[in-house]
């Protein structure tokens, strides 16, 4: 029997998933890797961090979407390393993996610009840990504040920060101010939840700065609507647990979350080719790297412009064509046919804001509010992964609108993980809790090389 | 305004939260204190544990259970101890709380018999976290066989490890001999899940031990029509990462499930009145504490004869029927009426052991099979709490039902929860990881007294 082309992806994020469906049942032998067993739905994260969803709905196995595949191998494993001269993918168990073509697409974190350390005060929201620990932070603020108001007769305000007014920070900030204004008011009998404050900070002069301006200042506007404070031109200088320092102003917070910078995966450095400032490797216009024809990155993990000049966005419809094309390419040129250069196709751009509001780019009309509001909820119904979770959605979606409830409002996590909640929440004795989390390797300072 | 009279309940497990719909809305002032802000729907951990069911579907934060009782107020926090002489109850951030009453119900874990090193390499199933640890270990454990079986050509055996009879031992055994032969076979390619061994050891000659022996006999042959393998009359004699030792036997295994033993919450040992071996508080006929009248302990942290000299069962229904009476007897004592004595309504038992199979006892009537599965199912759906999650239960059901697909299956959790699940697989290097649990205070070991 003839060897077929091995194919490797590292990655079950968007990119990487693409690649492996226009691969699947094709004369290729696939491995795809992944830290993870689940592909995570990452447009709808901040659902899962506003008690909205829970983890399930947005997620999948990515064997469980990629059954159907008989040429498809999914494998639990952590990449290490590679040796590009001998076509060799290292793992964490010490085992090396051959391919002939390789796919990286491990996608990207946020970047902390130098200050890494923020991290453990002001989470991002790129997984479904991140998701599961913000909500419990948040949910967890008011618990504490109830108790302090019937305890001792008085609580500290409530302050919520989102810091970065793109598409995650906008729907973070829209949602925490829903859940407090709405689903948690009638809950609490000390406590006004209606009266938190969530503070959006964003560096530029306007939230969502990738849209039109008209349609960046509607967003502002039903992020006010809804009870949002939105400082433009407004930038973090420090961090520590319960305050941010904006200029020169410290301000008390429960909670702060991280939404702004790219960082892209570290493995990027290990592929021995140029890198941007944010880790992205820079690839050539067929996705491949330079002067290796056989490995490729795509997805959040490359950088490359449009023919208007523009950089390819950092968006989940970008990773997803860059998997298919890569994939084609691979397939056309085993048949002997040529390669084609990526192009990126804009399929229009929106962004949710909350119940009823969002804003809209598509075919070259602008949308805004409730109309956009019902385009954004089509489409990501229509997007996510698998029969069951539609349906799971649809229904928590539907309840949540109807009754103003939020289904998955747990605190979860062992007595560690409350104490370490409750210490940031307070900006108490947080010391001994940063040299332990550095112990334990969640947080690992990352040094100048992965900024 | 006259001072109404304070009830301070401890726990918003089933005896608390009973007690807690009972008073609602009645001439007193009421406050639940729990460790969680959620009450967990205890008997369906297990499809939790098994990735039939969210987390969130199994619970409910309890000020929402409870939002419409304007005369209770829930707070978020820990008991570290009581006054009982001054009726006051002590809080984990050095606060005190008084009361006119005080109804003690903070449940019980599982018991390792002097050996809570155990623990972590057998944890048991009462929480949340316990069922998505489970979870974790279960879907890991066909993860790396997969990954062997396609790098190293050859894998251990799928060995689960299943310790105690009883209904939360029989329902996990049958719930992962499912998983195993239906909703993951499909998706593994270089493994058969279908051969995983699942072995069920009960210390005494059947299972289910309270049920008649008739029906035990058939629940263990419905265990075995699954494929479970059923080990009567065994004793665990020692657990070490990566094995179980059963009489003399080492048995290599991949994920042990405690489900044995009885160890009341540790505050029981605070009220300073004598307990039974398992830490559970005698208590009078009316469920008072010797001596202290206005002191009442129920649910799983009580002991308690019935009439017949049996002692009432530590289950759910026997918790509720607690709770309820312990609030109509307080509410009749403030009206100037008499307490009456608790007396335990055995309503029925049945348990669950797999698709289409369980067994019932109810009315004096015997049910086997489909039809008492059929009883368990609609039961259960009645009795879960709150209208939404009863809705999304029976929609993920339908669907398992249906698909024989399991909709929850995530690895979730840190890299260091996953390095730590790994060792106690796989049974390496398992030394550092237990000292850092204790040094994380993880594993607290408990002394003689907590046993």
């Amino acid at each position: 029997m003839e060897r077929r082309p091995k194919i490797v992806i590292v990655g079950g994020g968007f990119g990487g998933l693409w690649a492996a469906k226009a691969l699947a049942n094709k004369p290729v032998d696939v491995m795809l890797i992944d830290r993870k067993n689940h592909h995570v739905f990452q447009p709808l994260l901040y659902q899962v961090a506003t008690a909205v969803l829970s983890p399930g709905e947005i997620a999948q196995p990515i064997r469980r979407i990629l059954h159907y595949a008989k040429n498809i191998e999914v494998i639990l494993g952590e990449v290490t390393g590679f040796d590009t001269a001998r076509n060799i993918v290292r793992l964490d168990d010490g085992s090396e993996v051959t391919f002939d073509y390789l796919i990286v697409a491990a996608g990207a974190r946020h970047a902390y610009f130098g200050h890494d350390d923020w991290e453990v005060s002001a989470p991002g929201l790129k997984t479904l840990e991140d998701a599961v620990e913000i909500r419990r932070r948040v949910l967890l603020a008011f618990e504490l504040a109830e108790r302090d108001a019937y305890m001792k007769g008085t609580h500290d305000p409530l302050n919520f920060v989102v810091v970065g007014g793109g598409p995650t920070g906008v729907e973070l900030a829209g949602a925490i101010a829903d859940i407090a204004r709405q689903a948690l008011a009638k809950d609490y009998k000390m406590i006004d939840t209606r009266k938190a404050r969530v503070i959006l900070f964003e560096g530029s002069d306007r939230v969502l700065g990738t849209f039109a301006s008209d349609l960046s200042d509607s967003a502002k506007k039903q992020l006010e609507d809804l009870g949002v404070e939105v400082r433009l031109n407004s930038f973090v200088t420090d961090i520590a647990p319960g305050k941010v320092k904006v200029g020169e102003e410290w301000i008390a917070c429960d909670v702060v979350v991280w939404a702004t910078g790219v960082a892209a995966s570290p493995i990027g450095k290990m592929l021995g080719v140029e890198n941007d400032k944010a880790g992205r490797v820079h690839v050539e216009p067929d996705l491949s790297i330079p002067n290796k024809k056989n490995i490729f990155v795509i997805g959040d993990m490359a950088t490359i412009k449009q023919e208007n000049g523009e950089p390819v966005p950092g968006v989940s419809p970008a990773a997803m064509q860059m998997g298919t094309a890569t994939a084609k390419n691979i397939l056309a040129e085993i048949k002997g046919g040529e390669r084609k250069n990526f192009r990126y196709v804009d399929k229009g751009t929106m962004a949710t804001i909350g119940r009823s509001k969002a804003i809209a780019h598509l075919a070259g009309l602008k949308f805004k509010g409730l109309i956009a509001w019902l385009m954004w909820l089509g489409l990501h119904v229509f997007f996510l992964i698998g029969f069951r979770n539609r349906f799971a959605v649809i229904f928590s979606w539907f309840w949540a609108y109807l009754t103003r409830e939020r289904s998955a409002r747990l605190i979860t996590g062992d007595a560690d993980d409350l104490r370490d909640a409750v210490m940031f929440l307070k900006g108490k004795e947080a010391e001994p809790v940063l040299d332990r989390l550095v112990a334990k390797k969640e947080l690992v300072p990352k040094g100048d090389d992965y900024r």
